[in-house]
Parts: C-alpha cells; sequence; structure tokens
C-alpha cells in the first residue's frame, strides 16, 4: 500500500490508470467505511482511500478539534482491507497560501436540513473538497454512504453540472446491532449517551412500521416519532419528511419520502436517515378504484 | 475538423487524447484567436477551438444579445486554420435544467476592476464555464489572450486551487495596425467611435513612454493619461496601476505594473492593458548609491 501526501505524488503512483475506485473519508475508519471500500475493493484494479480531515466544512471549530483521528490505525485498516493507495494530504497541501476558490451547489439542496443546521458553509466546504480530490484522483467512481443523504444529493449535482467523469455509488449505511448508524463521532458518545442514542434509529423503524401500516399524514408521523425521541428525552435539531431527490417538503406519505433528522445527543450531534416508502398502493391512490 | 455539439460527444472524438490543446472562445473569430489557435496548433497533436457565448458571464442582457455571433464563418475560419474539433454546445447543453453549481474566486482578484464595473457573478461565469470546458475537454493546455489580464490571472488561480491538470498560455494581445487591441466587440463601433477607441492603445504607449522616460508616480501618470482619453472626449470606466499577480494597487511605478482601462466608446465597452517596467534601476532604487 503506497501512502501519498500530495496531489503530485498521487498522480505519479496513479500514472493515469483509468480503472481507480475513490472512497473519500475524514479518517476514523470504521465498518461503515469498510463496507465502502470492499464495494470498491470487488469493482476496481486500484482502490485509492483519502483521508482528509476538511476544515472548511466544520462551521463549528470544536467540532473540528475534537473530531476522532488516529492515521496509524486506519493505516492499518485501510492495509488489511487491500487498498492500494491511501491519499492523506495535509490541510497546506489542499488550500495552500492564497487559496481563493469555492465550488458552490445553491439552492434547496443545500439550503435546507444540514445545510440550515450547520451554514452554508458546510456545503461549499464538501461540494469543494470533493471536486478537488476526483480532480485530483480522476477515479472511475467514488463511493459515498446513505447516511450523509443530503451531501450525497448535493456531490450528485455538483458532479453533473461540472460534468466530472466519475460515477457516484451509494451505499446503504452501515448499523451497528442495536440499530445505530456507524459513524466516527459516535466514539465521542458517554455510555449512557449511547444508550439514548439508540432512539434515533428506533424513530426511524417506528416511522417505517407506521407507514407500513397505512399511516401517511406527515404531521401524524412526525408526532409519533417526536415521542420516541422525547422518551429518550432527546428533541431533534430537525426532522424532515421530504422528496427524497430535491428535499423539498411533503405533507403526507404517498410516494418513496426521505425522512431525515438530526438530533444532539450529549454534545456529539447525530444524523440519520431512512426512505420511507408506501407501496405501490400510494403511489396513484385516485386510480385505485375497487 | 468535426464538430461536438455534446460533452458526450467531445470526449467520444477525443477519446482520452492526452495531447489535446484548448481555445476557448466565445466565437466571432478574429485575428486575435487565430494567433492563439496557431499556437495551440505549433504545440499539440489535438486543437480544440470551443466556441460559446456564455450567458452567465455577461451581467448585462443587452450586452449578451448584442454579442456578436456567425458560426458559419466561425467554422470556416477554424477549418483553415487546421482546427480538429469544434466545441460548439447550445446554452442548455451547459447548463441544464436543475443546474446548481458555481466555481467562484473570492477576494481582490474577483473584487476590483472587471468585477467591480461588470459585477460579481461576472467572474462567477467565467470561472465556472472554464472549469466546465476543462473538465469536458481534459486538455494538456489552454490558450488565453493577455487582453482579458484579469481573466487570466481568476482562470489561473481557479485552475491552481482545483489542481486541474493544465498548463494555462497567456499569450500577447493582437492588435489592429493603429494598435486598437481585437476584440468581437469591436465591430460594433462606428466609424467616427473607431477613431475616438484609438485613443485607447494611446493612453497606454504615452504611459509606457513617460515611464521609459522616468516618471513613476501613479498619480502623475494616471492625469497624463486621462488627457490622452479626454481628447478623444472618452472617460475611463476605470484606469488602474496595479501588480500584476495581485491587483493590488500601486502608487509608484518601480516594479513591473499592470496599467489596465475600460472604457466605453459609444455604447461599446472596451478593455485593454500593458504591463509598465520602470527597467532594473526601479527594482530596487535604495540600493542605487554611485
Amino acid at each position: 500500500m503506497r501512502i501519498a501526501r500530495t496531489v503530485a505524488e498521487l498522480r505519479e503512483v496513479l500514472h493515469g490508470d483509468p480503472d481507480v475506485g475513490l472512497v473519500p473519508t475524514m479518517g476514523a475508519l470504521h465498518e461503515g467505511h469498510l463496507s465502502l471500500i470492499r464495494r470498491a475493493r470487488d469493482a476496481h484494479r486500484v482502490v485509492v482511500v483519502s483521508i482528509f480531515v476538511n476544515p472548511t466544512q466544520f462551521g463549528d471549530t470544536a467540532d473540528l478539534d475534537a473530531y476522532p483521528r488516529d492515521e496509524a490505525r486506519d493505516l492499518e485498516l485501510t492495509r488489511a482491507a487491500g487498498v492500494d493507495v491511501v491519499f492523506a494530504p495535509t490541510a497546506r497541501e489542499m488550500y495552500p497560501d492564497g487559496f481563493a476558490t469555492t465550488v458552490r451547489v445553491s439552492g434547496p439542496l443545500t439550503a435546507s436540513l444540514e445545510g440550515a443546521g450547520r451554514g452554508s458553509a458546510h456545503f461549499d466546504g464538501v461540494a469543494t473538497v470533493v471536486a478537488k480530490l476526483l480532480i485530483a484522483t480522476a477515479p472511475r467512481a467514488a463511493y459515498f454512504g446513505q447516511k450523509d443523504a443530503q451531501q450525497l444529493l448535493v456531490v450528485r449535482r455538483m458532479v453533473a453540472d461540472l460534468r466530472l467523469p466519475v460515477d457516484i455509488v451509494a451505499c446503504p449505511t452501515s448499523r451497528d446491532a442495536d440499530g445505530l448508524a456507524r459513524s466516527s463521532r459516535n466514539v465521542r458518545l458517554s455510555r449512557a449517551d449511547r444508550g439514548r442514542a439508540r432512539a434515533v434509529p428506533r424513530t426511524l423503524e417506528a416511522t417505517t412500521a407506521a407507514v407500513a401500516q397505512g399511516a401517511h399524514d406527515v404531521d401524524d408521523l412526525r408526532a409519533r416519532a417526536l415521542e420516541v425521541l422525547l422518551a429518550a428525552e432527546l428533541e431533534p435539531e430537525y426532522l424532515a419528511f421530504v422528496e427524497p431527490d430535491t428535499l423539498e417538503p411533503v405533507r403526507e406519505v404517498v410516494a418513496p419520502t426521505l425522512c431525515a433528522l438530526a438530533v444532539a445527543v450529549g454534545d456529539v450531534r447525530l444524523i440519520d436517515n431512512t426512505v420511507l416508502d408506501p407501496g405501490p398502493g400510494f403511489a396513484a391512490p385516485a386510480r385505485i378504484e375497487e
């Protein structure tokens, strides 16, 4: 496994290989990342994992400082996973003196949910760093987790708009046995908060079950969901029912709907989401007449 | 010569050729463009000329509507010049429904001169379209005229920041026999205004001569320059003396200095510039003691 610290080194190592799979990460690798790496390993001759805690996407300096980092362990995990190249640049390599360029996705994809909660700079940071990683690596495909559903939409929009020649592959959210979505931030949860955090996936499970049983009014679904959170003394930063491609709010779950939430558990901000599917009966209710 | 109307067609025609030279244009080709094409023709196996009147860099709809277009003539000229591929997309191909991405260069490179005069959207439009053209064409080098000196700096900054693997080549401003910088907009000058427009290069020539004769105070040089313009009843939108790489204003021409101006002649807005060089004696005046 090679370790590249600069874009020049990365390009030298890859020397234009046309079959590269990229897994962009901020390090602190866990089973979720490893599942992305396995997908890439199955599909490509060369697998690159980038490890870069991107300062520009953190609105909150405390969150940036607290973000877990353990490069030695990350390198062990990538080596064991059969990764060919780790790209681990410094912030100075990515943003040298005089750096002045931002890649911005405007509109509803970035204004709501995480964009509202973390500030518009968050997705500017994400779009810019992903564009830079894709340009530096020139992969055939890049792998992202569905856990960051909005990030995935923003990246897809940016890639389509700039016509970057790469497939963006969405991979299912990886979960612990109790349902909690895997996240590098989970290690910062106290034991008690780790227990309360289970209410986050339980909220999504309860909402999915309610939809399966025929509930489709969003006000009703939201009230039930808040009860599950409240039982764990949690209050969401947002709990959204939105169209999965545009993020426009919906009032009834009569078509596949993204249910997404952000919750602070102690001082750790968790996000999670699922797609609610009301089934074919709800897709065109007006035409059901038997 | 092949004509590609879509990015997909362009990529199919180029099929990853590693030695492409790109000359980005807005059409209405003149000798200035042809000089760029000759530079590219001498250096590359494949020469691509893009022809796209980019709507997003025009703040002024009237200017966009009035911008000269003659594709049939452009294609004759490119064919005669030995161009291999013309990329002439529609606005819809470049900016389809839902397009939401902007590449922005912030700071002094875009805030002053043309950025102040034409609004910040101008360089957003330039940086975004050039990024898209470079990503679509993947050239080894791209050729730009020094006439648009600020645009050249913005493009260089964007390319460096995104690490696009392309050389940006600056080519000297091409001029008519009377000194007027060649521009597609010149055809819109009335006969009388064409005569007055000669004051624009004469202003730069007079300033260059004054510097050669030892003048270096910018207030003094500006006053002399304004006299030349005033004699033709012209008043500049800006007349700037700035550091050539940062565009920071200077008060004395003691090192190479970009002198740039924008002037409306009738309803045609012209720009021009030159680099004033005070010579080695001025580069470090404090050390001259003989």
